[in-house]
């Protein structure tokens, strides 16, 4: 019989060096395969130690399959299938990923890699990033938020942790229809669909419809996210120029008249990219055309809640008779986005459908989530919640377009929201390249978005995107200094 | 100007009241489109109450879009955009969904209204349902739990509420891969993707790796979720037939000789429908299979540390030298579904061509459940859990098996699982219908799920899974003895 011995002045348990020992002793095969071990009182006896302190030291050596024992005999060692060790695995897999991928994913691997600047090195320590659309973390209502949390796991309890409905937990449901009901939209629990995130939204929405070589429009420049979404559902894209005032209708009257179109693709407040908001009229008539030619409308109202100037100017879904638009909408960017909690209002037909695709792809989301953002709402600190970002971001727009004013070179020109967290810049003249535009700006510990992200054809470098999102007053101001200083010195390069 | 009248005895608040008073007015056109509202000083005065209440109703209104004001002017009664009412929606809507739906998603569909035979009507109050795979709340460590989600709150806080890592949350990431480890697998963060559940890991997979029409491998039957999702991913599905120790290999082997196959699925622990688990030759000579023919293997670990009777097997992974194996695993069946997190454990290359996929289809999951799941198991609240979960499902799946050699009629015979929850049971001739027999076993307040669901071509009435996931042991063997009843009443039926 082997020795084990303790070590009582060590920080390793007990029980833990009676685990070591013995592995070490079954891996150098000082105790072979059937080997028996001593009872643990015999052994408990030997060491000086409780009997637990054995027990508990076998019992994790049977859950490590290093030892078994069964009714009425001596506990053994076990055959051991052959574990692999990390030193014994082949550094590259034998499958070729790239090749054995389809030609979607990898044309959107392709794109994954194209993204995240952020995380490239060379990244100086104090930057200003003016490039992510992540809320300030500084203003989350976390301590309510952690309140509800509570209150729904005590009252409601462990049937949050179940599966939940498909379509979403029906409280939240409902409390969605209500807050949509002020924004003028008619609707139900029974037409909503709760989803993970707007981007999910999307993509259930391309699930349903989308037929390879299918043609959508979307406005050009649109949101980063949704070029590369669609092109994995192989559709082909066609680009509708965003004017002034949204997306050009008469362009897009002229290609629906040359083929079909699969849907129409718009974000009327505060567009992402742009921060351009449509008025009454554009959204009338936007409308009337995918009426006439029976085309559904996605409408992404993804940041509904966050007009902070100028007058209402209601969503196209509410004057949507014919049920032809499928509104999306979600928490991401007034709350914040760790819920995970978008939706999709639409058709009931439509909706079924949706949560079908819902159901088979991963089951349902969060219900405890769900449900806390429900008791959030209900609590009423959603409204107070919404009356601080509206009284805040009103005030850090407010100083970005003025510290624009200030510190922007003459050749740049920008776009001046109603709401959301966007600017657009325009350059007179291109800039030399993506890299080159990128370097410059970290040199001068500031970063925006380049405006190449948010077309799929064009690729003018002349556009870029600022985001105030996750910065306040101070680091807006001083971002726009430097970004200031960095056009500067691009416009020095030129000459 | 017009009266508003104020009722103090009324349960509606005052400022409430004002609301509904002023747009009575508005809507009535007592009050007309640019028609000027007392200023709140006047008004306060007027009903007597205070100032700010009356601010309030107006704030409200504003954002209602009843009223507007701008500085230094009296606030008026805004021109309101065509907003519709419930009565004006059109029943249904001009598009027809079926009709614009792709054609997956359409057979998609028809499946969602197949499944669920739970939400049909005629279902009795005091049913004992066997259905469904979905675990029993009243072992949740729910107030555990709950301490974990305040701890991540109150100590990490609100940057958990941001965007995460599309990955998944790095410390979870550590977690799993040492948990994974227990079982043999040699694998690091890197390696794995977090997922909305294992449900949603399998339509990544398809995501990635399915091109319309390439041929997959599944058990015959399978895990019932998994046949429509690959079907919408426009797959073929060769079905492979299970025998007692698993899949038919030499089966397998003949297809693969045929024609190339888009890889294998199999659930080695306790296979959902049948219970049944590979050995650990089935398993080496499955391995050795897939890498000869380059074929990535996608194993189903979903109940992996479920098992508590027999001796360890460790899982494919843990011999898969050339990173051919992917690996999926869940906390669904262990802990609770409602975290919504599943994983993928495969090569690196793998892993970010997922996480891409990922990115664009969803963005990131929920940070804040992630860390709280992550807190769970370095408490040690998992390891504890564990070990209650095996010690109640051994005695509950022992009084299942005992229950059934009881009650069931001779011409019944099923599976003995090693652990996990479900048992197939297969009857000696085929029952006329699934309606019938889905009558029959209401009548006698008990359902199980029918075998047909678990296959993709072949429609036997003659199998059936029993699920014990959700019942305590009384709950199982009064299952058990009405589903002898109705069995038993289904046999007398076709003499």
């Amino acid at each position: 019989m082997v020795l084990i011995k303790i070590d009582r002045q060590s920080n390793t348990p007990v029980f833990q060096q009676i685990i070591q020992q013995i592995i070490e002793f079954i891996e150098n095969v000082s105790l072979k395969v059937g080997d028996n071990l001593p009872s643990t009182r015999i052994l408990a006896d030997r060491l000086g130690v409780d009997r637990t302190t054995v027990y508990r030291a076998y019992l994790e050596l049977t859950a490590l399959g290093y030892i078994e024992s069964s009714p009425g005999s001596y506990t053994r060692v076990r055959k051991r299938p052959p574990v692999i060790r990390k030193n014994q695995v082949a550094a590259e897999s034998i499958l070729h990923w790239s090749d054995i991928s389809n030609p979607e994913s990898a044309e959107l691997f392709r794109h994954f890699l194209h993204f995240w600047p952020e995380n490239s090195p060379g990244i100086p320590g104090d930057l200003i990033n003016l490039s992510p659309l992540d809320l300030d973390e500084r203003i989350f209502p976390t301590t309510e938020f952690r309140r509800c949390l509570n209150q729904v796991l005590v009252n409601i309890g462990s049937k949050l942790l179940k599966y939940g409905e498909h379509q979403g937990y029906l409280p939240l449901r409902e409390d969605i229809a209500r807050r949509l009901q002020v924004h003028g939209i008619s609707t139900s629990a029974g037409e909503i669909l709760i989803t993970n995130g707007a981007q999910h939204a999307i993509d259930l929405i391309l699930s349903l419809l989308g037929k390879p070589g299918d043609r959508v429009a979307i406005e050009s420049p649109t949101y980063a996210n949704v070029i590369p979404l669609m092109r994995f559902h192989r559709l082909k894209l066609m680009e509708i120029p965003m004017g002034p005032d949204g997306m050009d209708l008469e362009y897009l009257t002229r290609q629906i008249r040359n083929k079909p179109l699969l849907f129409v693709y718009t974000i009327p407040n505060f567009q992402n990219p742009t921060g351009i908001t449509t008025h009454q009229t554009h959204r009338e008539e936007l409308l009337s055309i995918c009426e006439k030619h029976h085309i559904p409308l996605v409408e992404d109202g993804f940041e509904e809640e966050m007009k902070y100037y100028g007058k209402v100017v209601l969503p196209i879904k509410s004057m949507d008779k014919n049920h032809v638009v499928i509104y999306l909408g979600t928490f991401s960017k007034v709350l914040f986005p760790g819920v995970r909690i978008g939706w999709i209002a639409a058709d009931q037909e439509c909706i079924r459908r949706l949560s079908a695709i819902k159901r088979f792809t991963d089951l349902t989301g969060s219900g405890v989530l769900q449900a806390a953002v429900s008791a959030f709402l209900r609590n009423g600190y959603y409204d107070l919640h919404l009356k601080k970002m509206h009284r805040t971001f009103r005030k850090r727009m407010s100083v970005a377009l003025k510290s624009l004013q200030e510190y922007m070179p003459h050749n740049v020109s920008w776009t001046r929201p109603d709401g959301g967290y966007t600017i657009w810049g325009t350059l007179k003249k291109e800039y030399s390249g993506e890299q080159n535009f990128k370097n410059i700006l970290l040199k001068n510990g500031v970063l925006v978005s380049p405006g190449l992200y948010y077309f799929f054809s064009s690729n003018q470098n002349k556009y870029f995107r600022i985001s105030i999102s996750s910065l306040n007053e101070e680091e807006i101001r001083q971002g726009m200094f430097r970004l200031g200083k960095a056009i500067r010195e691009l416009n020095g390069q030129k000459k």
